[in-house]
Formats: C-alpha cells, structure tokens, sequence
C-alpha cells in the first residue's frame, strides 16, 4: 500500500537542486534536523547535503528507497518520476508547482501518466510535504510539531502549517501530516480511508475547499469517524458557476448547505475557524469523547478561582445549550465542608483568589459525582502558584475519571501550569468560552455516534445512483437548462403536467388526494360532483408556471353552477395559452402546509429539502436539507430542526399534526431519485398535514429530457 | 474631582500590613516596581518596605497624599477611612474583602458613610486596584501594562487582569485600568463619565455583570460613545428573580435583550468574550474609525500569501457581511502589471508563498485605490523574512491612509514582525477570521456614529419618568403582582376593559377601528347596524383574558339575526363569569397583523416590542425590542430588523403595508409610559396594517393599582 510507503518509507530521496538555500536544501535540512537517517539526495550534480550522499540518479543510491521528494524544476518533474520509479521509488511527495494550479493542466497530467506506469502514488504536485512523528520523518518545509495523536490533512499547505506550528507552540501532538496540494493522486478521501485504521491516529483534522466525489468523501468520512473523531474545516464558496446549477429549493439553502449536511451526515464535526479546529483536536486528543456520560444537555461544573470569567464561561455554555444546573443540595452541604464561606456554592463554583491545590482537587471530586464534565479556571495573577493548582486539577480528573477541561489563563504566567495540565492529559484552552465550545462539540460527536440508528445509515451508500460521477454533472447541466428555458417562458418539456404527475406520485406510495382531470366544463362539473363540493379547480396548462398569478385557481367552488363558471373563467383567463384542462381536488382548509423538494447537487447528487410553506421557505428561508435518501431518523430530526415546528407540535389549540406519517412520507420521497434518476427536480408544495394523515396539494417535476416515461 | 486624584494622586498611602508575603507587601511592591515614587506604608508598626517610608498614620506622613490603597483588616477599613480623611485623602482604592460581597452590608454601609463624612469618593471594596500608565501608578496585583490609548474599566478585577496581562503580550497599550469591585462608590458610570474626556484614553473597554441605573448608564455610555469608541461586555444572566418581573412579552425576549438594546442604543458595541473585547480595542488603538470610508458594506481586500487561510478569510467576512468584491478589471490591469503570472488577482488576491516586501507594498497601494479596507495576511514559515513584508504593508497603509489589519501567524516565528506592524499602528491578529471580525465592528461603529440621527437621539434622555429609581423597583414589583394574580386567574382591578382601553388609545392618536360596546341584543344589533356588517363581536368582561378559548369571540357576523344570536351564544358561554357586554368591530381580513408591545424592565424602565402577530412571536420569537421611547428612525429600524419583514414589504404579490403609518404609530406608542407612568403593561395584539394606515385590533393594558384614572 502506498501511503503505507509514504509515512513509512525504508529510504527516502531528496530530488532537486540541494545547493544552499535552495528549496531542496531547506527540505532536505528538515529532514535530517527531524532525525530520520535513510535520506539521499539527487541532482545532475551528484551533491549531497548535511548527512546525505549525492547520486545523479535514484538508481545509483543502492539502498532501499520507498519514496521520493521532488523538488525539481517543473519541466524535469516527469524525467524524475521515471528514474525513481526505475529506482523502485513507489510513492512520491511532490512539491514543486507551476500545474494545474497555473493553469498547466496538460504537465500535470503527464506527471499522472508517468506515476501510473511506475505504480507510484503521489500527493501533490504544488504541495507542502509530509510529516511523521513516529518515524521522525519531516519532508515539509513547515514547523516539526511535537508526535501526538493528531493527524491533519490539509489541501492547503498554509493552513496545515499553522496548525503544526500552533501544536508547537500550544501543545498539541501530531501523529501525521499531509498536505495534498493539487490533489492530481491522492487526496482527503484516500487519507480518510488510510488514518482510519492507523493506531497511531486518535483524531483526524481535515481541511478541504471542495471534494469532487461527493459520495465516496461521505463514505471515508463515516468510516473513519465511526473509529476516531472527524473535524473538518470546509472553506471556500462553490463557484458561481455551481451556484447557478443548483435548483430552486437547493439554492434556497445554497451550495455550502449541502456540505454541511453532507459533514453532519457522516459524523464528521464541522468547524468554521482554524482555532476552533485547533482547540476541538486537542480536547479529543486529551480526552476519551466516550467519558461524556449524558451527552444531550451535557451537565458542566464551572470551577473557578475569580467571578467575572466563569459568569463569561457559564454564559457561552448556556447559549450553546450546556447544562449548567447549580449542585444539588446534598453535593452544597459537601462542598460547604471544606470549602470556607466566602466561597460561591453556585455554578459557576467561585473558590476565589485564595483557591488552594486542595480546594481545586476536593471541589473537583466532589463535583464529579453529579456532573458530566468538569471546566476548571485558574485566573492567576503573577504571584499564584499556578503549577500548584494544576496538580490539584490533574488529580482530580484521574481520580474523578470525568472529562475535565482548564482554561488557565493569561498564557505567559501559566505557562509552566499549562505544560504540567496537558503531560497529565487535561487539555488547557485559551479562554473559558473556548473551553465550554469544545465541551459541547465532543459531546455532540459522543451523541452521534452512540445512537443506534448507526447501522441504520449503513444501508444509505448502496442506495446512491450507480454511475453517479458524470451522471450528476450531466443533470446539474440538465437543471440548469432547465432553469433557463423556465426563466425564458419558453419550451419546458422536461416538466411533467399535474394530472400525470399526481398519478405518478400515487404509484410511488405518496398520499395524494382525490382528483379529476377535466378537458371540458361538463366533465369538470361531473367531476366536481365525483369528488364532492366543497372543491378546488386549477388550470392545466405546460405554459403557466404560476396558477394564481394567472387566475387560474378557483377555491371553495359549492355547486354545479360554481364549476361551470369556474372552469369557464378559467379558460378565459388562460387565453392565447396552450390550455389542457383543469384538475379538481376536494377544498382543504386550515391544515398546516409543509413542502418537501428534491434538487441535484453537482458534488453530491439528489439532496432533499423540508420545510413548511408559504413565507417560512420563501422568505425566512426556515428549511432543512439532507443529501437523499433520509432515513426515518434523519427524517426525524429534518422535521423537527425547523423553527417553525412548534406549528406542526400544535400551537394555540390547534392539534398536532401527524408527524408519523409525515416522516414516513419524507423517508419514501427522499428516495425517488434513486428509482428514477431522470428526475431533476421535485417539489411537493404544499403538502396539507391533517391530525391523521396528508396529502400533496401541488407538485412540479422536472426529469431529464431524453428520458420521457416515468417508470 | 476625586476620580482625577484616583488617577493622578500627588502623594499614595498604602494602608494595611506590608510584612513581606502580605497583601499591602505585593502592592507596595507592584508600585515601587511601577517607578510611581511618592508612596508611604501606614500601619500600626509603621513598617516600611521596598523604597516607601512607614508610618503608625496616615496624618503623620507630612507630604501631600491624595489616595490611599487599603489592604487592612475588614473590621479596621472604616477607622482606616478617617485618619485618612484627617490627612487629606480624597480618594482610596479599598482592595480589602468581606463586605457585601458575603453579605457583610452593615459593614460597607459603614465604610460609605466614613467615606462620604470625609468626602473621600473610592472604588471598591474587594477590587482588584487601578493602573495609570501615564503616571507610572500601579496600586494593583494585575500584570503592569504597557502604556496605550486603552481605558479598562471592570467589575470582575479578573477580567480585567486578563486583558492587562495580554496587553502585555500581545502588545496594546493601556492607558487607565480600575476595577471598581463592590461598586459601594464609584462605579462604571462615574468611569464612563470621566474617561468621555480623558485625553490620554481613545477606547473605552467595560465589563460589567449589571446596572443599578439603567437610563442613567445609557447616558453616560451615549456621552462618552459620542467621543470615542466604548466597547462592552455585558455577562451574567439576570437572577431569576428579576426574569419573573418582566412581562410577558419583554420575556419573550429576555432581560438580556433590554441590555442589548439599551447598548446599541447608545452607541456602545457589544461584544460576548474577552478575545473579542481584546481584538476590537487593538483594532480602536490602532485604526481611526474615521477612516472606513464607506461603512454600511465596507468593501474588503484581503492580500495573502497563502490560500487556505485567505480563503478561510473571505468566507467569514462575507459572513458577517463584508463586501469580499473581486478588483475591478483596471486594478486588476495595475496588479499584472508588477506580479508575477501565477498570482491569483481574484479576492483574496494571493501572491504565493513568493510574495515579497515590494510586491506586498505594491499590491496594497494598488487595492487601496478602490477598497475601503485592507486584511494583509502572511502565513509564515520559518525561513521566511517576515519583518520585510511587515515593512512593506507599514509603508503601503502610512502611504495609502486606508485602515489596514494584519494577520501574521503563526504566532512564535512571526514575533518580531508582529511587533514591527504594532509599532507603526497596524494592528495584527491572531487569525484573519478575527481581523476581518473587528474590522466589521469597527466600520459599524463608524456607521453608528456618523449617523445624522445622532442628534434625534438627545431628546430621548430627557423624556424619561423623572422619578425613575425607586419607581422603576416599584413598577417592577407592581408587574410581578398582577402576573401572579392572573396567573392565578383572581382579581384583576389593574387591567382595563376593552371598551375604556380603546377609547383611551383613539384619544391618544392610536388609530383604532369604528367599534361600539353593547350590553345587550339590541343594542348589540343597533351597533352592528351602526358599524356596518359584517362586523366582529368579542366578550367583554374582567374574568376573561383568552377571549377565543371561552368562546367569546364571532367572526363574520353578516346580518340583524346573526348579530342576536351571536350575542346570545357569547353570554351563555361565559355563563358564571362577570359578563359586562360585547364589543364590536368592523370585519378585517387579509391584512398583515403585528403587534407592539410596551413592558417595564427593572433596570432600564419602559421598554417597547414589535414583532409580526401570531406564530412569529409566540413560536418564532421574531422580535425587535428598545429600551423606550424609540425615535423615527429607531423606529424604522426596529420594524425592519424582524426577520418576516419581507411579508410587510409585500410578497407573493400582496401590496406593501403602510411603513410610514406603521413606524409613526411605534414612535407613538413607545412614548405612552411617559406621559403615563402609571402603564405597567400594554399590548396591541394585533394591529392590522394595509397598504394604507392601519388600526389596532386588539388592546391589553395593566395600570398601577394605585393609581385607577387613564389620564
């Protein structure tokens, strides 16, 4: 396996000019300065560096060497692919740029030609290099961090580096590092997949601008984060380009939506900033997330030696839903014990500036009876004894066997302090509030991947489309012409008429409601009476996209006499169009309305869209989104993450609405692209919830235009 | 004035044992330490220590002496208090605990009235000491700041250590700092107050957990926000106490959305931790406000050497509502013209890891031509010159007189250039994400500030109730007593009926509907007739707060017998209950409905609610709130903040509501407690708004008790 020779090489050979100052110089310095021995160099010249002989050829070295450093000129990237696969080089760190990144597309794909022939796996070109701690193997030109449990991938060399050098400077230990630059071989999908089974890797840090295979990345990412926590820093807005693509109901969330959804659906943690993404790797990397004993509504002990910054520490915990509960009155009367009366038995538990080493370590164990998890402050002033708080805090937490974090706080005096919390595994972050954020985060993984509908989510990747790459370009091209053509007013032929449309979601096991279609105002009365006044009547036509604008809706019609006229103005109305007839449905009144839609994502293929009707969507854009299919739980949770759901729950005397077969009826829509892959795009809206049961009141469906059968 | 003698003392007495190890020996070396000369120990061993001469009293000294810093024993402060006061002590920091702080309330009323008898105004006690750099004054436990444009004023001397102490490490400059502890005296409006016109002070930063006298702090905040930048946290939840106090639709929102208000409201920017507090006041110190040029939208460049972080930059930016626009085609021409080919000129403009001090330097002035703002980023690696490119961004900001921000990181191998930037006033952050928040805030500021309605805003002090203080508690305990006895459903003598409430709203300039009140069928048909059908009918009686639910409401009510027959059903529904008559009103329909609501907050008096009526209220929360009276545009605002805004404007067709009539009634309404202060509560839910005016339709009011005319 080639990653295995990437972070695990037997040789390595430094490729390039070595000369001083010269980027092979410096790379080639870090790597013996790291300590790792089996390091060559080559060059036309034949010159070595530091410890490592010069050849003119990898051949030459007459050593084992598993993997190669390009450092070369762009043009010769290839010519050094080919010596060192002659070489037996099997995988190669290529740093040198000028590909596609500047637009040089055809180097680029030689440089892939040549490492196929050879069998060499690559990361790069335009890349940072590597790092492992274990085997002291630093072939990057960024900080070497201290060896930890901590692996991060970065498409970014720049950010990678910051994380290394922040581990440097904060504590935090690297296991590997791969920065994968223009992705032309291996990218986050192919690390995801190798650090999910390495025992050197407790926690994995991603940062990704985009994934081209949407569902392959959701895959390796449920994997490996069903071992090992996954945090995930997705940058970068999708191009307008894809942004145009996307579909009606799609875009109403945008692009990034789906990224999210994508993340969260396969227990990755997403992060927006690289300090939460630090701060998050080192809570994991210190603290078992399996400590977490109550992980919804995590209840958190605030001890603190000085007032204001645990009310600040309390108050971020409560605002991002910690419960932050005062200790029982049993646990008081213990604390009240030891601890003298000027001390605040309240959570946040205030041991103020005269907080001893014993009274952080008895406050601690006591706390730790009745709460999930412990943050301890330590405000020192320059002539605290900081250190000595720390042991008192580190004791407790092994005692205790509860998660405890510390923020001890400000950084140069509790520097020595720091440094002792973190060798005895309790993580120090730099403020209270930072502390309580990556609490809540790892409880919220805890909780994700306890939950026993796990397995449930397996079946979820065999149900995605089988030629799924090109195909969802193909209809993300589809959609947007249709977008298009319906923009113009002209030609939709993709677009299903209601009256086949409404047959065909009843076929699929979708409630629909009783319904006639009508070309004539006699067929519409005998219609009417069929379904039974009070009715609803609405035009049917491949020209309008908006009924009522067009008056062609007639609600509350009571008699024959109504239906007459009804269908009449309708068709009046309508004049100069290409007019089909009506549809009749029984008038409902009063029933929440709720919309599902179903959109194409370039990326991820067909993702689904929740949300109640009207202005909630189309104005306070209160939706919820999935890439498709739901499982019942997700469809669960889609239903209930709305705002709006009390609504549905039953408010001000109305009944509550029939959520079961509403999350019923989701799970089974959320699938039909899967049976039909010609659909491009679907909306159900509204769909009227009564007490018991629902039914679609309104759908437009797209499907692909070659395709015209619905089944 | 004694805060002047505080800061600026001629003489300083530190009273209390200065025995090495003691409390008075730390301060007393804090202060030596500091370079502050004229200082004297007084004890009754009359010890001296470090440089200072001791002495049995303060009396004996025989130098002028202004304040004094006590550190003695709880029991002596008060005796302490009046030998100072016989040596001319005019101010005193009382760093000694055990006073209210655990309950010990005799005893710092004691300490106040010693204080007061000698004139001696101080801070404290249990505080943690104040700083003045300028005069080398450093009577505090807190880290010694370097000296700056910074002013800390904090009720939780810890936060306040935390930022002085990373003053000093991340280089800001502080020029006053006092931490007033107990607040027995001075507290942060007295700070505010003085530090309005403190010349050595640029930036004001606040900590404070609450405020006794609401509209007296948004005085001195709108004072001193008028002048210079003041930058608050506001931390703590109100007890639980003062959340029952308020009513029901003030607790919609929260006692922390009165706080919200009352500092948006007078210009203070509010922040929620202290690395936010730290970063804005950096950016203050050291960027003009002035100098955002185009605020509402501030256009943003973002000049890296590395993509990922650039990125990750522009993603927050455009998040928190920056304009990240690409340059325009001609500054993109200039750009070419000096960087190399491989350069992205998109926006972050990238230069790559090649980027220089000239090409730094160029690019900055370049963008400046068309960018109001610019964020420099320089993700460094070890072998990069990074104090070069600081140089290159210092010459382009000086040249250019745009605000520029740096992020150079990561931070121990960018040192020496953070603090190149810092010393020719650019500011450096820890990351972009946090550059590009500050200058967000700032440019809001600068908005705020330069809005012409700044001077609108100087009536409104003078509207308020001038007894406020005690009348305030009052009305608070007033609210809390008719929400129990309605909660309890007894006696209501408080509220007014609809009939007397409506027509106190018309004689006031509240448009209200035609309506009649009838006490019996006939007279309820003659209304009807009067009004002109159909019309609405409603209960009227002061045992029925939920009209609908007992059935006392009838909509649509189209003829004579119609009229009876409702009356009828309406009297036997409340069959038992104090049945006094009907209400009548013109049928209204389809017309938005909002609602506008006034409360009492404890703190800060009247505050007034709006919100869309219905779900988005009572589910969504969808509400805008102010301390009262709003002016025009305050008013505007708050009616345009609420996220369903849109369904005012006008959507899916629907004519747009009357705005004008609408924020002309909420200015209205929101001065109604001040005329009278007898309101403690009142609710218009709803009031129906067309596109043109509008009109309550229904009203709810609780007056004082004592107090029963309207007017």
């Amino acid at each position: 396996m080639s990653i295995q020779q990437l972070f695990y090489p037997r040789g390595v050979a430094v490729v390039g000019s070595v000369s001083e100052g010269k980027l092979g110089w410096e790379v080639l310095r870090k790597i013996v300065d790291g300590g790792y021995e089996h390091v060559y160099a080559v060059n036309p010249k034949a010159q070595g560096a530091f410890s490592a002989p010069g050849f003119k050829s990898a051949t030459e070295i007459g050593q084992p060497v598993d993997m190669a450093v390009i450092v070369a000129p762009t043009a010769t990237v290839t010519t050094v692919l080919e010596d060192c696969g002659q070489a037996g080089v099997r995988a190669a760190v290529i740093i040198t740029a000028g590909f596609s990144e500047v637009g040089n597309h055809a180097g680029e794909s030689e440089v892939k030609q040549a490492a196929q022939r050879y069998g060499i796996r690559f990361i790069g070109p335009n890349c940072a290099g590597l790092v492992n701690t274990s085997q002291h193997l630093y072939p990057t030109l960024e900080t070497h961090p201290p060896a930890g449990g901590v692996a991060v991938i970065a498409q970014s060399g720049a950010v990678g580096g910051v994380i290394t050098a922040w581990a440097t400077e904060f504590g935090l230990g690297i296991s590997k590092f791969a920065s994968y630059g223009n992705g032309a071989d291996l990218n986050e999908i192919d690390f995801l997949r190798y650090l999910a089974d390495d025992a050197e890797t407790q926690v994995v840090a991603l940062y990704i601008e985009s994934t081209s295979k949407g569902r392959e990345f959701m895959r390796a990412v449920r994997e490996c984060a069903a071992r090992k926590p996954v945090v995930v820093i997705k940058a970068g807005r999708t191009g307008s380009g894809q942004r145009a693509t996307l579909s009606h109901t799609g875009s109403m969330a945008g692009a990034d939506a789906v990224y999210d959804a994508a993340l969260r659906q396969s227990g990755a943690i997403r992060v927006r900033t690289v300090e939460e993404l630090f701060d998050l790797c080192k809570g994991f990397a210190c603290l078992d997330p399996k400590g977490f004993g109550n992980p919804s509504g995590l209840k958190v002990a605030i001890v603190t030696n000085s007032g204001g910054p645990g009310v600040l520490a309390a108050d971020h915990a409560e605002e991002i839903g910690l419960d932050v509960a005062e200790p029982s009155p049993a646990i008081k009367a213990k604390l009240s014990e030891f601890l003298p009366a000027h001390c605040a038995l309240k959570n946040p538990i205030d041991l103020t500036v005269e907080g001893t080493e014993d009274s952080y370590r008895k406050t601690l164990l006591t706390v730790a009876e009745e709460y999930d998890a412990i943050l301890a402050l330590n405000i020192a002033t320059p002539y605290l004894d900081s250190v000595a708080l720390a042991r008192g805090v580190c004791d407790a937490a092994r005692q205790s066997g509860k998660p405890v974090a510390a923020a001890f706080l400000p950084q140069r005096i509790v520097a020595e302090a720091v440094d002792y919390l973190q060798a005895h595994g309790v993580p120090n972050f730099a403020t209270g509030e930072r502390a309580v954020a990556a609490l809540t985060r790892m409880a919220q993984y805890q909780e994700f991947t306890s939950q026993a509908h796990h397995s449930e989510r397996a079946h979820f990747a065999s149900e995605e489309s089988p030629s799924h790459g090109t195909e969802t370009l193909r209809f993300a091209h589809a959609v947007s012409a249709a977008l298009r053509r319906r923009a113009m007013g002209s030609d939709r032929s993709g677009q299903l008429l209601e009256p086949q449309a409404m047959a065909w979601l009843r076929e699929n096991g979708i409630p629909t409601p009783e319904f006639r279609f009508a070309e004539t105002a006699d067929r519409a009365v005998q219609g009417c009476r069929e379904i039974g006044y009070p009715v609803v009547m609405k035009v049917v036509s491949p020209d309008i996209l908006h009924k009522s604008e067009w008056g062609g809706v007639k609600l509350d019609i009571r008699d024959d006499a109504a239906a007459t006229s009804a269908f009449e103005a309708i068709q009046t109305s309508v004049i100069g169009k290409d007019f089909r007839g009506v549809m009749i449905y029984p008038m409902i009144r009063g029933a929440p309305e709720v919309l599902m839609g179903l959109a194409r994502d370039p990326q991820f293929g067909p993702v689904v869209v929740f949300g109640l009707g009207g202005i909630h969507t189309e104005v306070l854009r209160d939706i919820s989104l999935r890439v498709a299919p739901a499982d019942r739980t997700e469809a669960e949770v889609m239903i209930r993450e709305i705002r709006a759901f009390p609504i549905l729950e039953g408010t001000r005397g109305q009944p509550p609405c029939d959520l079961d077969a509403l999350a019923d009826m989701l799970v089974n829509f959320s699938r039909l692209p899967f049976r039909y892959p010609e659909i491009v795009e679907l909306d159900l809206n509204p769909v009227f919830v009564f007490s018991k049961g629902l039914v679609v009141g309104d759908v437009r469906m797209i499907r692909e235009e070659k395709s015209n059968d619905t089944g």
